[in-house]
C-alpha cells in the first residue's frame, strides 16, 4: 500500500481499431482483452491498482453513457468514486478533476493516472515501478512512467530520458516526442535512452494543481469548484454546468510538456509487459501465445492447424485455422472480421465503411 | 423434353472437404452452393433435369438417413421416385438399380446419371448437351459427357476422346485416365483431345443392363429382382435383403471402363460451367464473382475492402475482409473456418482434427 495514494482511472475512448469487439456502446475498456479472460481491461486495471491504494481511494472517471456498466463491473468500488463526465473533454480535464477531488479529500494526497484500457502482463513489476514512482513524486516532481521499448514501434510517443535524479529511481526528462516514423523509431530504440510514453503518471495533487493553475488557470478554477461541489453533495449539477467551459486538451500537451520545459517532470523506467492495446496486432505482441505464436484473445477456442502468429478472438464459437499466418480473425457474434496483422491499424477506418454499407448497427 | 428419358440422380456422399458447411447429417447435396442461393445442389440438379424428363420420370437414389430431407426439398417429386439405399454401395449399384427400375417401367427407356452435388452454371448449354447425348445414346452406345477443361485440374479424371462417330455429336472414347499429376494435366489440356470426366452418363436402359449382365452378372440379377419388387409393391424389403450381397464398385470401374474396351462407349463434349464442388476453391472457379474476384457462396453478406479472390460463405452474419486475398472464410453458424484457397483440398482431413479436439459435435 502506498500512503495517501489516490489514483484515477480515466475510462474513455471507444477503441475503434478493435472493432468489431469494441462498439460505440461497448468500449474497449469494458472488454476482457488482457491475459485473464474473466476480467475486462477496466477490471484488470483496478485489480492491479487496488493493492497499492485500496478501493476507497481509487477514482474512475467515465462517460455518462458508461457509468452503469462501470458500476456493474466494479461492484466493490464506492459509488462516490465513479465520476461521470457530462461530455468527453479530452484527458486533462478528467485527470485534473480527479486530482482536485483527491486534494479535497486529502490535501497531502498523492495521485496519478492509469488508463482503463491498457494491458499489463507483469503485475508485480508494475506495482514495484509505481511504488518507485511514488517515492520520486513525494519530493515534488511530476512523474511519468516510461516503458523500455521492446521494438521500434511507430504507434507510441517516446520520452527522451536524461540523467538520474539524486539516488532514487527517477530520471530527468529531456523531452517528449510525437509518434515517430519507422527509421526514427529504430534510432530511438538503438540509442537506449528513449522510453515509450505510456501516459501513466504519478504526482502529488498539490504539485499537479500548482502547474495547472500556472498553465491553465481556467481549468484550475473549474475543477476546484467541481471538486468542492462533489464534497458538498452537489457534484453532478455543478459538474454539468462548468464542464463545457473547460479546455478540451490532453494532459500531455496541456500540462506535462510545459512542466517538462521547467524541469518539473521526472521519469521512472519500467518493464512490465505493457501495451495500450491500440490494435489487434498489439494484443498479439503481449498476450500469451502457443508454440506457433498464435494468440487466443479472451479465451477464444481456436483449432490452429499448420497456422502461426495469428490473433484470434471468438465470442463463444470455435475458430478453425488451416495453413494461415499473421492474420487477425475476430468472430464477434454478429459479424466476422479477417485481416492481416500488419493492417490492423486500418480497422478503425473500416467502421466508416461498415456504416456506408448500411450496417451501422454493427458499429 | 427428351422422349422416354428416365434419368437418375444419385444423392450420396457427405463432402467432407466442404466442412463446416457439410456435416455428417447435412451432406453437400442438401446445401445451396450453386449460383441460386435459394436452391440446394440437389434441387438445382432436379431443376435442370425436369424440363428434359418431367418429374414423373426422374428418380433420386439416396441414403435412408437422408430420405426425409430429400422428400422435403423435392415436394413435387412422386414419392415412389425417391429410392432409399439401405446402405452405401458405391455408385454402380444405385445407378444400375435405377436403370432396372426405368426398364421395368418402360422397356425402351433411355436413362442416365447426374450426381446431386455438382454445380452447372449454364443450364441452357447443359440441356443442349444432354439432348445431343440422348440422340447418340438412342443408337446404343453408352454415352458419357466430357467437359472441356478450363484449367489443368488435378482433381478430375480425364477422358481421351477420339474420332467423331458418324455425323452426330458423339466422339469415340479411346480411354479413361485417373486423376493426373500437374504436369500430365497440363499435357492433357494442351493436347486438346482430353475432356474432364464428370461422371455424367446417358444410355439406353437395355444397353446398360446388357453390359451389366456381361460384366457383373450378380449385380444384374440383384437389381432385376429389386426393381421387380418395387413394381410389385414389396420394394424396400427385397431391397434390404439383396442390397448387401451386391458388389460395391463404382460405375466407372465396374461397367464403363470395360464397355469402353469393347468400343461401346461414346463421349459428347460440353461446356456448361461445371464443377463437382470438391472444395471451396472449386466454388471460387465457377460461381459469380465481384470485380475483385471475391465469391459469395449461398448469398453470403461480405464487405470486402482491398481484398481479392476470396471465397466466403456466411450463415446469416456478415463477414468483413480487409486486405486479404485468396482465402476461404466460412462462417457456419457454430464454427468459423479460415484457410487459403490453395489448401482447400486439406479441409477434409481437418474433420478428424476437429474430432480429436473433442469437437465431434461440429462434424
Amino acid at each position: 500500500l502506498i500512503e495517501r495514494f489516490h489514483p484515477v482511472v480515466p475510462a474513455g475512448g471507444s477503441g475503434t481499431r478493435l472493432w468489431p469487439l469494441s462498439r460505440a456502446g461497448r468500449p474497449k475498456f469494458l472488454l476482457p482483452l488482457g491475459p485473464d479472460p474473466t476480467r475486462s481491461l477496466l477490471q484488470a486495471t483496478v485489480d492491479r491498482l487496488a493493492p497499492l491504494c485500496g478501493l476507497d481511494r481509487l477514482l474512475v472517471v467515465t462517460g455518462e453513457a458508461h457509468r452503469a456498466a462501470v458500476r456493474e463491473q466494479l461492484p466493490d468500488l464506492p459509488p462516490a468514486n465513479v465520476i461521470a463526465e457530462p461530455s468527453p473533454r479530452n484527458s486533462a480535464a478528467p485527470i485534473v478533476l480527479a486530482a482536485a477531488i483527491a486534494h479535497q479529500r486529502d490535501p497531502a494526497a498523492l495521485t496519478g493516472s492509469f488508463a482503463a484500457d491498457h494491458v499489463v502482463t507483469d503485475r508485480a513489476a508494475f506495482q514495484a515501478v509505481i511504488e518507485a514512482a511514488a517515492q520520486v513524486a513525494a519530493d515534488g516532481p511530476l512523474v511519468t512512467v516510461g516503458l523500455r521499448p521492446t521494438q521500434a514501434d511507430t504507434g507510441y510517443g517516446y520520452i527522451r530520458a536524461g540523467d538520474p535524479l539524486g539516488r532514487g529511481p527517477g530520471l530527468a526528462v529531456r523531452s517528449f516526442t510525437e509518434k515517430p516514423d519507422a527509421a526514427t523509431a529504430r534510432d530511438y530504440v538503438e540509442a537506449g535512452s528513449y522510453l515509450w510514453n505510456a501516459g501513466m503518471f504519478v504526482w502529488r495533487a498539490d504539485a499537479l494543481l500548482a502547474e495547472v493553475a500556472r498553465q491553465l488557470p481556467g481549468l484550475y478554477d473549474g475543477v476546484r469548484r467541481i471538486a468542492a461541489a462533489y464534497a458538498a453533495g452537489d457534484g453532478p449539477d455543478v459538474h454539468a454546468a462548468i464542464w463545457p467551459t473547460l479546455p478540451a486538451v490532453s494532459i500531455d500537451v496541456g500540462i506535462v510538456e510545459g512542466a517538462a520545459e521547467r524541469g518539473l517532470v521526472a521519469c521512472v523506467p519500467g518493464d512490465f509487459g505493457w501495451t495500450d492495446v491500440g490494435t489487434f496486432d498489439s494484443l498479439g505482441d503481449v498476450l500469451p501465445r502457443d508454440a506457433a505464436g498464435n494468440v487466443r484473445v479472451g479465451g477464444a477456442e481456436v483449432l490452429a492447424v499448420d497456422s502461426a502468429r495469428c490473433v484470434v478472438s471468438a465470442a463463444g464459437r470455435p475458430v478453425v485455422l488451416l495453413g494461415v499466418h499473421d492474420l487477425v480473425v475476430v468472430e464477434a457474434g454478429d459479424v466476422v472480421l479477417v485481416c492481416p496483422r500488419d493492417r490492423a491499424q486500418e480497422v478503425g477506418a473500416l467502421v466508416a465503411a461498415v456504416r456506408d454499407a448500411g450496417r451501422g448497427g454493427l458499429t
